[in-house]
C-alpha cells in the first residue's frame, strides 16, 4: 500500500524561510497567517491527508465510478464520507473570500493544502478541485445575486460546481461549441446539447451541482465570439434558494479512461435545461479565460504532487529493497545485499524527482503568493506585475511541470523494477492518473502556444521583460556573497542567455513564418521553465546557505540538492536553445498523407 | 480501433537498399533470402498482422488471462487460433537451424516479422518471443540428446518453452537465487522453489511448456557461481518423447500489471519437479547470458515497434481530427477547422517518433546482420568483429530504444488530446504494454551499467575502439559527396568526440571512483546511442540522396526526416556528457534517510 507524508518541513522552509508570508501582512487576510497559524493548519491538513484521504486512493482505483440505469453515479467507497470531513476541515476554501464563508487566507497556503490532497488521491481532489473552479468563475464574473444564491453553499461543500466546455467535435478548438442556449421571456435560457468529459459532472458527494455550461445563443456570430457562460443547477432552486425541481441535465455514461478511476467522468446531456447567463452575452470565452488561469496553475501543482508522492514511495522502496553490492564496496555487510538506494542510477531518478519537485513547489508557492499580489496589493504597480507574472508563468508552470511530474512518476517505476510494473505497489495508478495533467485544461502543447503566441508578445513584451529584470537583479544583488552561489548566479545568468536568445530568434523568424514559433513553442517553454527554476533555485540556495551548517541537516541537504539541480537539470536549456533555433523546415516538410 | 500497417516500405529500404543482404549471400542460407523472398515473406507477414493479430490487442488487454482452480491458464478469446495460424506460418522460426526445423534465413528477415508480431500484439509477441528464448538457450547450451528432444517440437510451437529467474528476494541480482536442485541417482533433479513474474508460464496454447530454471545444486557455491540451468517440462517426456506425466511445477497466481493483460505473468511453484541439467554444474549463468543478448536484442525492438504503432495511430488521428486553425492561415477552409497535423507541436511529436522509428530500425537490423555475420562468417576477424559489435550495442539497443520507444507513446497519446486519455482509443494500452520494456530482460538501469561496466573497457576498450573506427572511416570515405550529406557528417563526427570525451572521463574519474561511472551511465548510454542512430542516419542519408528526386517520393521523405534527425534529436548529446561529467558527488551526497 503506498504511503504518503505530506512534506510539511519544505512548505515551512518556503512560505516562512524563503518567501517569508509575514512580509506580506498589509494584505487583507494575510496578517492572519502567523506561522503559528501555517505550522497548525500544515500539520493537521498532513495528517489527514496520510491517514484518511491516502487509503482510499487504491480503492478508488479498483473500484472506480458507478453510473446506474437512472443517471444517477456513485461514487467509490470512502469517497462521500471524506469529502465531508475535507469541507468540515476546510481544505478548500482557505483562500476563498470570507464574504461568502472563505477563510481568506493566503493563496500559498490553499496551494500547500491542496497539494497534498493532489499527492493523496489526485481522483478525489478533482471533486474539490473543479468545484473550486466553477466557485471563482462565478465569484469573478456573476451578479451579485448569482454569487448571494451559489457561493455560500459551494463554499461549505453542501454543493459542488463543474465545468463544461468540451464537446465531441471540440476540446482545445471552443470556437466550434454547437450547443445552444434559447432565450426565455422571463429572462433565463434553455440548454441543450451534448458535453463529454465533465470531472465530476455526476457524483453522490453533494445535494446539488453547479454547472457552468459554455454554450452558444441562438444568432449568435459563428466562432467564439459568440459562447456565452451559463449556471445550469443540477435541481433548479425553489423560492428559498434550496433544491428544488431536477434540470433537464443527465449523465448518459461515464468515460472508461487510463486513470483517475475515482473520478465520475461524465458524459452530460442538456435537454432543454434552465440556464442563467453570467457576466455579458458572447463574452462567455473571456469569463472562462479568466478563471482559467488558477485552474492551470492548480493543474501545475499537481505534476509536482504526483512526483511528491511517487518519489517517496519510490526512495522507500530503494531503502528497504536488498539487491546487489554498491560499486564502491559492500554498505550493508550484514545483510546478503545492500539497499538499491546505495546505486548511482537508482540515486539518479530519486534526485532528478526531488530537485525537480522542490524547485517546482517554490515556483508554485511564489506564483501564487503574485496571485494575492494581484488581487489585493494596494500599490497599482505591484498589482500589474504579479498580473503579468500570473499571465506570463502559468502557461509554463501547467505544462513544464505536469511534463516533468509525470516523467517522475516513470522514474518512480522504475526504481521499483518489475514490482512497479504490477498494481500491487501502486505506482502504475501514480503514472497513470498523473498523465491526464498534461492533457486536461489545455494540452501541454496549448500552453506552449499560448506562451509564445499571447504571453511573449502581449504589451511590447512586458511580461518576460519584468520578469527577466528581477531575474538579473536578483543575481546582481547576490554576487559575492559566497563562492557557491556566486557560482550558481553564473549558470542562471547564463541561461538566461540562452532565453534571451530564444526570444530573440522567434521574434526575428516567428513573424516571418509562424510555424517557426509553434515549432519553438515546447522547447522555448521548458527553457523559460528551467530559468524560472534557476531563479527558485537561487533563492533557495541563499536561504539555505544562510541556515546551513546547525544542527537541522534540512538546509545542507537543501544545498546537496540545489548542487544536484545546477548540475544536471540545468544544463538541459542548450539543447532547447538550439531546437527552438532548428525552426519548422524539416518539422513542416513532410506531406500529410506520408506519415 | 487501433491500426496497424506494416511498415514493409521501410524495411524494404533497409534490407534491400540500405544494407544489401545480397552482400551476405555466401553466408549459409543467406542466398535464399532473395529480394523476391524477402518482400513475399514481408508482404504476407503484414496481411496477416493486420488482419489477424492487431484486432486481438484490445481484446487481450480486456480480456486479460484468467487462471482457474486447478491452476490452468485460459488466455483471452482468439489468442489460441492466431497462435496455431502464426506457428503454421512459420513467423517465429524464420532464423531457426534447419536442423531443428527452421528455416535458417537471415535473423535481420525474423527481426522484420517479430517487429510486425511486437507492434500489432505486444502481450501475444511474448508467448513465441519467449519460446525462441528457450529455444536458444537450448540450442547454444543443451546436448545433442537435449536438442533433438526438445527443439523440434519447439519450433514447430507445439510445444512453447519460458525462462525461470526472478524470484521473490531476486531480480536484478540472480546471485540470491534460492530455488534448489537435488540430484536424483539417475542423473536428473529434483527443482524446488517459488519463481515469480514468469511471462507464459502457463497457458493453454500448447501441449507442452519447456521451462528453463535457474537453481541452485544443494552445496553449490554462495552467489552466481553456485547457479545451474535446468529443463524443467510442463509434462514430463514418456519413452516416445511424448508430453507424459505431469511434472511436479505449477503456476500459482497471476500478476495484476499496468499492462499486457493478455500475457499470463505467472508465479510459478516447483515442488520436487524433475528437471535436466543443461551445460555444467555451476554455470548456469553464463549459459543465461548467452541467451540474454539476443532476448535484449529483441527487448529493443520492441521500443522501436511501440513507437511505430502508435505513431500510425496517432498520424491517422492528426490527418483526421479537426481543431483550430494553422497558424499560417486556413489549410482546410471548406471545413470548419484545419486537421491538428498542420499544427507545428503536433508535428513535433509525429517527426520526434518517426526520426526514432526509422534510426532505431536501421540500428535494430544492422545489429541483427552482425549477429549473423558473428555465427556464420567464415573469417575470423569478421565474427570477432561482428561479436564485438553485439556486445556492445546490445545494452545500447535495448535501454535506448524501450526509453525512446516508451516517450514515443506518451507523446502518441498527446497527440490524441483527451481522447488519447480514454481507454477507447487504444494509446492508453501502446503506452501501458510499452513500459514494461524498460524493465524486463534488466532494467535499463543495468544495461547502462553493463555498458559503462563491462562493456566499454572489456578487451582494452577493443569494443567500442572498433566501433568508432568503422564510423570515422565512413565518415572519411563519405564527404565530399554532397552538401547535405557533409553537414550531417560532420555532426556526426562531433558527437563522436563528445563521446570521446565522455569515455575518456570515465576512464579517468570511474577507476577513482566507481560511483562516479554509474552516476553517468544512463546518460552515456544516451549519448552512445545519439551515436549510432546518427550513423544509421548517415547511412540511410547517403542510400537516399542516390535514389532521391526520382517518382517515388519515400526517399524524399526519408531525407526529410534526417533533416529533422540532425536538427532536432541528435544535438541531445551535449546535455548528455555534461551529465556524464557532472559525476556522482552530488547524487550520492544525501544520507539514505534524507529521502
Amino acid at each position: 500500500m503506498p504511503i504518503y507524508d505530506a512534506p510539511t518541513r519544505d512548505m515551512q522552509f518556503l512560505l516562512h524561510d524563503c518567501f517569508d508570508l509575514q512580509k506580506y501582512s498589509n494584505l487583507p487576510g494575510f496578517a492572519d497567517a502567523t506561522p503559528d497559524v501555517i505550522d497548525a493548519f500544515l500539520e493537521e491538513s498532513g495528517k489527514w491527508h496520510r491517514d484518511v484521504l491516502t487509503p482510499l486512493n487504491r480503492v478508488g482505483d479498483q473500484e472506480g465510478c458507478v453510473r446506474h440505469d437512472d443517471g444517477s453515479v456513485t461514487t467509490p467507497t470512502g469517497f462521500k464520507d471524506a469529502y465531508q470531513q475535507f469541507c468540515e476541515n476546510g481544505f478548500g476554501t482557505i483562500a476563498m473570500d470570507p464574504e461568502y464563508g472563505g477563510q481568506g487566507l493566503p493563496l500559498a497556503l490553499q496551494y500547500a493544502v491542496s497539494e497534498m490532497t493532489s499527492a493523496s488521491n489526485q481522483a478525489f481532489a478533482m471533486y474539490p478541485g473543479l468545484s473550486g473552479g466553477a466557485w471563482r468563475a462565478i465569484y469573478q464574473n456573476g451578479s451579485d445575486e448569482q454569487k448571494q444564491t451559489y457561493l455560500p453553499k459551494m463554499t461549505t461543500g453542501e454543493w459542488t460546481g463543474t465545468m463544461n466546455l468540451t464537446e465531441p467535435q471540440c476540446g482545445t478548438d471552443l470556437g466550434l461549441i454547437r450547443s445552444k442556449a434559447v432565450p426565455q421571456d422571463d429572462g433565463t435560457y434553455k440548454i441543450s446539447g451534448q458535453k463529454i468529459w465533465i470531472s465530476a459532472g455526476e457524483h453522490d458527494m453533494s445535494e446539488n451541482i453547479i454547472h457552468l455550461v459554455l454554450a452558444r445563443i441562438e444568432g449568435a456570430p459563428d466562432g467564439i465570439k459568440g459562447i456565452s457562460l451559463f449556471i445550469v443547477p443540477k435541481f433548479v432552486l425553489d423560492a428559498d434558494g434550496n433544491p428544488g425541481e431536477r434540470n433537464g441535465v443527465s449523465c448518459g455514461g461515464l468515460e472508461e479512461k487510463m486513470g483517475i478511476h475515482g473520478n465520475a467522468t461524465c458524459v452530460m446531456n442538456y435537454d432543454e435545461a434552465t440556464g442563467y447567463l453570467i457576466g455579458e452575452e458572447n463574452k462567455g470565452m473571456r469569463a472562462m479565460f479568466v478563471m482559467m488561469n488558477e485552474a492551470r496553475l492548480g493543474v501545475g501543482m499537481q505534476g509536482l504532487a504526483a512526483a511528491e508522492v511517487a518519489n517517496q514511495n519510490a526512495a522507500a522502496f530503494a531503502r528497504d529493497r536488498l539487491q546487489s553490492r554498491s560499486l564502491t564496496g559492500p554498505k550493508a555487510p550484514e545483510q546478503p545485499a545492500d539497499p538499491i538506494i546505495v546505486h548511482p542510477d537508482v540515486r539518479r531518478m530519486l534526485m532528478d524527482s526531488r530537485a525537480f519537485v522542490e524547485g517546482a513547489r517554490a515556483l508554485t508557492y511564489w506564483t501564487a503568493i503574485h496571485s494575492d499580489l494581484a488581487d489585493k496589493a494596494e500599490d497599482e504597480g505591484t498589482r500589474q506585475k504579479s498580473d503579468d507574472y500570473m499571465a506570463l508563468l502559468t502557461p509554463i508552470i501547467k505544462a513544464y511541470q505536469t511534463h516533468k511530474g509525470f516523467e517522475a512518476t516513470c522514474d518512480a517505476m522504475q526504481v521499483f523494477g518489475g514490482s512497479g510494473y504490477t498494481e500491487e505497489w501502486g505506482m502504475s495508478q501514480f503514472l497513470r492518473d498523473t498523465k491526464i495533467a498534461m492533457i486536461y485544461e489545455g494540452t501541454n502543447g496549448i500552453q506552449a502556444l499560448d506562451l509564445v503566441g499571447r504571453k511573449l508578445m502581449a504589451d511590447g513584451g512586458r511580461y518576460w521583460q519584468t520578469f527577466l529584470k528581477e531575474v538579473t537583479e536578483w543575481c546582481a544583488d547576490n554576487k559575492g556573497t559566497s563562492d557557491v552561489l556566486d557560482g550558481y548566479i553564473g549558470q542562471i545568468e547564463a541561461t538566461k542567455g540562452e532565453l534571451q536568445e530564444a526570444i530573440q530568434w522567434l521574434a526575428a523568424n516567428g513573424m516571418q513564418n509562424p510555424n517557426n514559433a509553434g515549432a519553438g513553442s515546447h522547447d522555448f517553454l521548458h527553457l523559460f521553465g528551467l530559468v524560472a527554476m534557476g531563479y527558485m533555485w537561487g533563492m533557495m540556495t541563499k536561504t539555505a546557505l544562510e541556515k546551513a551548517g546547525g544542527d537541522d541537516p534540512y538546509y545542507d541537504n537543501k544545498l546537496i540538492t540545489a548542487q544536484y539541480f545546477f548540475s544536471r537539470l540545468l544544463p538541459m536549456s542548450t539543447t532547447h536553445l538550439v531546437r527552438v533555433k532548428a525552426g519548422a523546415e524539416a518539422m513542416m516538410a513532410l506531406p500529410a498523407e506520408a506519415f
